[in-house]
């Protein structure tokens, strides 16, 4: 148990918005297909870069207190590859001289950034961390591949974690994750590295573009995810009814239904995917912010964050807020 | 203070060398040129990606101990942009269900990727923590920028990170960083990211490759690392002298030499710059694990940790061996 507490929420979703008659001529279906089969009414897409829009959900997150001591970036995808996009953000938010660093685990990594900061602060390291984590992802889908281009939606979350205050309860209880590197063909972008170096001839189009075999990661999913949460739960002797909210990764609009195989009920799982769809590593922060201005996070609430990731990674974390 | 300890150390160059008469033609510099300015006699070149090399220092960092229970990659330079590199890694060691993910801070991923590592374990969030860097920068070379792209090599380093046992002394004492984005234009690689996407027909080949202004970022961290590092010694009310040992960034030949402007003598840098040149975020595990097999890292010791990175970060930690 880490004695931390999450201080300020903060959410962005770009202005212009999508819908599914908009990306329908595009990728080749109609908008009844689309909100069938990825559950996503509408999205928001992004005219903003990454590191804008974080600025954006920090300030938001932030709100009147002091500077952060450190900003974690936990973004899937950078600005450009060097420097860090960290940097960016910071000098968008004129924090000039404050440390700051990237963690990557892609969609999942929000929830990985959040248990970093908690360590790093019930460690004694940093006392107010900004974890902020933006996505324009829209600008990577492929339009031959229906069903993953109609899941992409840009958006920004940000939180900031604190030490928790003596004599309240507020705390990171535990932390699970398991990657399972057997789905690593799953999810990819294949390029943006040096296997499929931007400059080699051979790197197609293609492989600089999100491909997703979503049947694929449903069915994995299914079978790697109740291990880890229920585990999670059982160590502390809770069942899925005692959690006051879940707040999910927005993968899909099964993926949402899915989570009510845990046990959860639909009115205890924070669900946003037909408004904004999957914002990659931003959807959780932003599913926390939206439940946070909702009114719908008490302190003394025991919250469940959780998702997977191109990995497959599997991860959730147990929150007294 | 973080009560834990660096258990194994782990090292690899590729087998390949490059000397700088074998580079010389392709940077139209004459290979006196390139030693002299520089200071990187040879550069070892990976035939692999850097998965492979990341496995092959974890594996002797690891040695006949029993498996991490997390993995962090801390490397610049992805394989690929999905899944995060920390799975490819995964997949080598053999290490599916361990959860992994990736800390990003350029040239100073290792640093961070440590600092990490020790909060975790202090925190009791991981016992074994396996912190990997493995960069294969010499695909990213700009021939047309002869120093930067005589400068950079490839290789891989490694370290086990678990608590250290009771009435023992070793632990991380501090750490210290600071990210100045005023100097975000001295060292960049402007694509693989939204900003210039691959498939953008106005991202030029160049924007895929590693630019530094050498000059630059030298004058810019004369300014700025010894605050830093000279703030970091005096909170533990010690001076450069009363360190046993220095393990450097491996930045260039002149950015060696600079370090001893910090107070350090030549006798307590660990400088491997004209064997392997800059491995980016590998040269800081490649020299602590060099080090530690000519049997320089001793219990007891106090080894100052330092670097600077594209941002431009600075950062350094303080260790009791």
């Amino acid at each position: 148990m880490l004695k931390v507490r999450i201080v300020g929420t903060g959410f962005h979703a770009p202005e212009r918005v999508e819908t599914a008659e908009d990306l329908a001529p595009r990728i080749g279906k109609d908008a009844a297909w689309i909100r069938q089969r990825t559950g996503v009414l509408r999205r928001h897409i992004s005219d903003e870069p990454m590191h804008i829009m974080a600025a954006r959900a920090a300030r938001k997150a932030l709100g009147d207190g002091p500077p952060p001591d450190l900003v974690i970036n936990a973004s899937l995808t950078p600005l450009q590859l060097i420097p860090d996009s960290s940097v960016f953000i910071l000098e968008e938010l004129g924090l000039g001289g404050t440390p700051s660093f990237s963690v990557h685990a892609t969609c999942l990594s929000f929830l990985v950034g959040l248990q970093v900061a908690s360590s790093l602060v019930a460690a004694g390291t940093y006392r107010r961390i900004l974890v902020v984590s933006s996505e324009q992802g829209s600008v990577s889908r492929d339009y031959e591949q229906p069903e993953s281009a109609a899941l992409i939606g840009d958006g920004a979350g940000a939180v900031v974690v604190e030490p928790t205050p003596a004599g309240q309860d507020s705390a990171m209880l535990d932390f699970a994750m398991a990657t399972f590197p057997d789905g690593a063909s799953l999810t990819v972008l294949r390029g943006c590295g040096t296997r499929k170096h931007p400059n080699d001839p051979a790197t197609t189009v293609q492989d600089n573009l999100f491909q997703m075999s979503g049947p694929g990661v449903y069915k994995m999913a299914l079978r790697k995810v109740p291990p880890v949460v229920g585990g999670l739960l059982a160590r502390h002797g809770l069942s899925p009814g005692d959690i006051d909210i879940v707040i999910p990764h927005q993968a899909s609009g099964p993926g949402m239904k899915a989570y009510q195989k845990l046990g959860f009920t639909s009115e205890q799982i924070v669900d946003i995917i037909g408004e904004y769809g999957n914002c990659i590593s931003a959807s959780l922060p932003m599913t926390l912010a939206h439940a946070d201005r909702e009114g719908r996070l008490k302190r003394g609430d025991l919250v469940c964050m959780l998702g997977t990731g191109a990995g497959l990674s599997v991860a959730a974390a147990l929150l007294r807020w």
